[in-house]
């Protein structure tokens, strides 16, 4: 029966936070530490709480698990402690259950998302970023490397990645500085110049969080994913690409990705996602045993990228895409970052790369857009773009829609860039 | 007078780990936490307990500050109290001094060393690598891409670097599991193997550890590398180079890195460095303003690697050099690397990059040294090695050599090759 899934809070059904979604986060009340929370509507539901107040004696947690200040005490559970909390919370949250109101508690752990501020949830340990949309890969390579073929030879047979800087994460909300570094020279082998990026990108990323980790040394097989990924959160990988394309050989990308990255300060459970599973791409050629999955690992998620040019309020659409065409899956990337014996630990962040459909208006970065700045886009009222420029603000929106269910919304990620110091 | 910087623990003077060096760690006494040391000859002398007697009590120090595990909230205080601490450590450890012993507490908190583990002593926040050594990276250009200059463009123009896996960073003495992975097609265009690796070899490298860092959004000048690096560890940097050469291009060096990066467990503090400070090599061309440094910033260390064939004991020397032959210095690497706004934090491990000199027999890596496989080194009994074998263990030796004062002999880094999974 459909009213089974209905919430008691008001304004929860049909938002995309209902009861079937239910992401989890840390608020800043003003006062203390980040506390841990889960969004139902435009509320945020404060946990330690309710744990403190025995509400979820039977689900056997450790008493601190929502004491803060990150989420990742609960991350290292695993998946069958997330599995009952999130029943747990849904019983709670459910229309008709008044659990939490009978605790005299609901003043002080239901408030207004608009009273809180949002925190990263995740002490991050590693952050890394893979290269996995076929569609952008080779969309890059056109434009980086003109003269060779656009995908390299290892793409096809690995999920391509580089290790991203942890400490530069920063939920959505927060102003992003215009980075400053050295530019190419204007001809080969001359001095380089230096000053403010003049080609400020994003990448529209989707990432997935880890809960409990391997030992060093061994490995994380793709059957045993499920065990290993919390849930995902969108992603903001800004980029300045004439820093970027200075640095990046022989080693890969580094002060042109490491002024900022934004997250969704949501975290949506895996779980949440399940009715959404799909097949995705067919890949050929078949990749190397430990690279195959006997399950689908892609996930039909609707994205969009949204600019708000500087001194405006409108939001225009400028890129949308669906996250089920990606190349390399979640549960390859895991097996492929592992099969060396590396260790991941809980509160691991691993985005995707930037996300590219097939078609003219559904790449995820603004080098593909505007053809590396040589097609500007052209916006309401006469205003257009190659890259972005200061005051601009870009907000990445994902969901997934459902004709016979709730739809989701993943937690938005929007940025505003500050000018260069 | 000389005699003032004895020491009145037996065995210190002229160890290499005397009262001009007090490296700190962290202990592992089978018991609790590991707890914060020093280093002093081949004792340990924990630290928390001396707080708690109340023996630093002109230092002002958080109460907490030793307590472990990590010397994070140490490094997190700055240089004003690194100093003050380890001149009340000189004092307290000078020959004459009784206040340990006064304490009552000796036997508890002096421990040999053989008695006790070593940890890793740092949460590492941000893991970075350089490629900072112009023989290096000239040899490896060779190797690498035989066809091409083997400097890339931006190389004498910035230090070029990459970030490394923090999670598996482990401290001397741990054995290091042979990867497994995707190594190179035997032809182009071919499927690649998979397998353990074939060529796994070490990196001879220095790291530096930073103490406070600064906020998103601004910069470490050259001039303020002081206020934030702590200390030096050695640092091997385990590579499989199969597995990199297959996998590197275009985003860099990820899982023939991420499987091991072994670092001495003994943080030598920069202070007692500074007799050893000396002027790198000239740069040419001269770089930008913001990588400019108005004192020397290299140091005099000498560096050797050691191996031990698998079934052997005697180590061989295999490569000798000396750390002021490295192009670009620490203080400039941390401009750089925040030039952009990028923010550093305590505990954050920035590596060198291999140290090669530019004469045979000093080169950082077997793939230098063996010129890729081709030129096998010999050892004694008859053995040779192109690359490390099961069994084979690896030390690196690093030491500053003083004519009128003490000698310091850096933490040892250990590691033995244990086969793949």
């Amino acid at each position: 029966m459909a009213t089974t899934n209905n919430s008691w809070v008001p304004g929860a059904d049909g938002s995309g936070f209902g009861l079937n979604h239910l992401p989890y986060g840390t608020i800043d009340c003003g006062d203390e530490l980040p506390r841990p929370a889960v969004r139902i509507g435009d509320q945020t539901l404060e946990l330690h709480p309710l744990v403190e107040a025995g509400l979820f004696d039977g689900e056997d947690l450790p008493p601190e698990v929502f004491a803060g200040p990150t989420l990742n005490p609960f991350l290292s559970l695993g998946r069958a402690t997330w599995s009952a909390v999130r029943g747990r919370l849904t019983e709670l949250l459910r229309h008709g259950n008044s659990e939490i109101e009978d605790t005299g508690l609901i003043e002080e752990v239901l408030r207004p998302l608009s009273q809180v501020g949002s925190e990263l949830p995740l002490s991050i340990g590693n952050f890394v970023d893979f290269y996995s949309s076929l569609n952008h890969a080779t969309n890059v390579g056109h434009i980086f490397r003109p003269d060779a073929e656009p995908l390299l030879p290892n793409w096809r047979h690995l999920p391509v990645a580089y290790n991203g800087r942890a400490s530069s994460v920063v939920p959505s909300g927060t102003q992003v500085r215009r980075p400053t570094g050295q530019l190419p020279p204007a001809e080969p082998g001359g001095i380089p110049f230096f000053g403010p990026t003049e080609a400020l990108d994003i990448e529209l990323e989707l990432a997935f969080i880890t809960g409990p980790g391997n030992e060093l040394g061994t490995r994380i097989p793709t059957t045993a994913a499920r065990e290993h990924i919390f849930g995902v959160t969108l992603v903001n990988d800004w980029s300045a690409r004439d820093i970027q394309f200075w640095e990046y050989q022989p080693l890969g990308p580094l002060l042109s990705k490491s002024f900022a990255t934004s997250v969704s300060p949501w975290i949506t459970p895996l779980e949440a996602l399940e009715p959404f599973r799909v097949n995705g791409p067919t890949q050929v050629p078949t990749p190397h045993e430990y690279l195959q999955c006997d399950e689908p690992w892609t996930f039909d998620i609707d994205l969009k990228v949204s600019l708000i040019p500087a001194g405006r309020h409108e939001e225009t659409v400028i890129a949308a895409t669906n996250f089920s065409t990606h190349y390399w899956n979640m549960a390859q990337q895991l097996a492929h970052l592992t099969v060396n014996g590396a260790n991941v630990i809980p509160g691991d962040l691993y985005a995707s790369g930037t996300i590219s459909g097939s078609e003219e208006g559904s790449y995820g970065s603004l080098l593909e857009l505007t053809l590396a700045g040589r097609e500007p886009l052209m916006l309401p009222g006469g205003e257009e773009r190659r890259y972005l420029e200061d005051g601009d603000t870009v907000i990445l929106h994902g969901g997934c829609n459902s004709n016979d269910g709730e739809s989701i919304q993943l937690g938005e990620v929007a940025g505003t860039i500050s000018p260069a110091i």
